[in-house]
């Protein structure tokens, strides 16, 4: 049997923290055609916030640490982004729900085991406990959930969690129901060659040129998590992964899309 | 026909602000059997967090003006709190999802008109438009709402929104589907003769005496609007109204509670 299509897009870099980006971007997202699942990320605006309530920001080994103080801040600021977004969506015709791991536990997680490090209140997904038929009915109905990445565990203790891997978790445990297309679109248009030169996106990565691309130092710090993620999904079913410009969503959703970094698996 | 039943608590006061005892009250709402809803205030951490970030709190005519500034910090600290609630009865048992107004549209409102007050970013419900049909579809699938006072206007602008008033107009809405009781518990153990007498629990009101407590002063300041709302939803088919303690909220809706003030038209 033929299966649905899905688009889960995943929004994130300086498109969070500038409003009028956002209400762009939302324009377009709210075009999209069909099945679709928005998560996003919370941009700078947490750690904005921390600043001014002057909680400081503790990193280990170049890693942030989620303390209980940093936790609230956190998940104000992901919930409250979060409810604008559906509010925007609805308004402009994509009924919307606005939910986090914790409802009706869509997106099961624990926190990180103490290893080297204490990350403190970090979830990790546990992406075979995630209600694949929840999700389906959800789409179903007609509904676009949008993603705040916040999760909890077993015990209702809410935790901070990468929402790349959310997005992958999300798209893998509907890969079995749905044909998914996997979008990660921030300010950029793709993975750059060259980090100055917005035009030298790399059209398509397969796992040995992302092997040789680490090695050269071409693709590092941040993205490499986000492609991880990315590589993730095609090894479990995952359709489609494309990364791109949130901006321009309507191109990198379209089935002909000549934009955006498209990654493959051969 | 006979209708089912629904029970709708609004949890408020110092309840919210305390940790342990919020924990407590979700552990006895968890008990609460059957259909059910909770709408939650958000307590005085708005203002500390207000204060926090050095934003005045202004105020006219004795009522608080929910400016640009303050209304972010009000989305902030009602969605968190939200979410902790929902990650917390999840884990007790009560499959549960936190939404506001704006969430599939839930409680329609509009940003309240300019009289001689500009109240700033504070949304007034309109009743007649909440869909009932969406409420019962929830309801039936046995799902808890979670509700933030948080609703939206037709242009996705997002609007501070009284709870009291968000519960009431639920229920009226829900009236007409279901056999609806309706909660309004806090701190207190229900509407006091003498404020400073925990003991001095009017255990009845009727309308006429409701008149009579407001001209002697003992029913004042925040409690009018809170009453008003109550008789409001009496008044539209709400079958019940108690006002009580929300550590009580076991006895408030036990079919022969004991506790509480009971308000009745006659």
């Amino acid at each position: 049997m033929l299966k649905k299509e899905l688009t889960i897009v995943k929004v994130g870099g300086n498109i969070i923290d500038d409003e009028v980006k956002l209400h762009s971007f939302l324009k377009k997202f709210n075009k999209v055609k069909g099945f679709k699942i928005l998560v996003h990320g919370g941009g700078k605006l947490a750690t904005d916030l921390s600043v001014k309530m002057g909680i400081a920001t503790k990193m280990v080994n170049g890693r942030r640490i989620t303390d209980a103080e940093t936790l609230k801040v956190v998940v104000m600021v992901y919930t409250a982004t979060n409810k604008s977004i559906v509010a925007q969506l609805n308004a402009l015709g994509t009924v919307s729900i606005g939910i986090c791991g914790a409802d009706l536990n869509m997106i099961p997680a624990k926190k990180r085991e103490v290893a080297n490090i204490d990350y403190g209140f970090v979830g990790d997904v546990l992406v075979n406990e995630i209600p694949a038929e929840e999700w389906n009915k959800s789409l179903e109905r007609g509904v676009c959930s949008v993603v705040a990445p916040i999760t909890a565990d077993l015990t209702g203790q809410l935790l901070n969690t990468n929402a790349d891997t959310i997005a992958s978790s999300v798209a893998q445990a509907l890969g079995k129901l749905y044909s998914v297309k996997l979008i990660y679109c921030f300010e950029k248009d793709g993975v750059l060659k060259n980090p100055i030169d917005d035009t030298s996106v790399i059209q398509n990565i397969r796992p040995d040129e992302y092997t040789s691309l680490k090695g050269q130092g071409i693709i590092s710090k941040g993205m490499i998590p986000k492609l991880d993620n990315a590589w993730n999904a095609l090894n479990s079913g995952v359709n489609d992964v494309i990364i791109g410009n949130a901006l321009h969503i309507d191109k990198l959703t379209s089935s002909t899309h000549k934009t955006g970094t498209q990654l493959s698996l051969q």
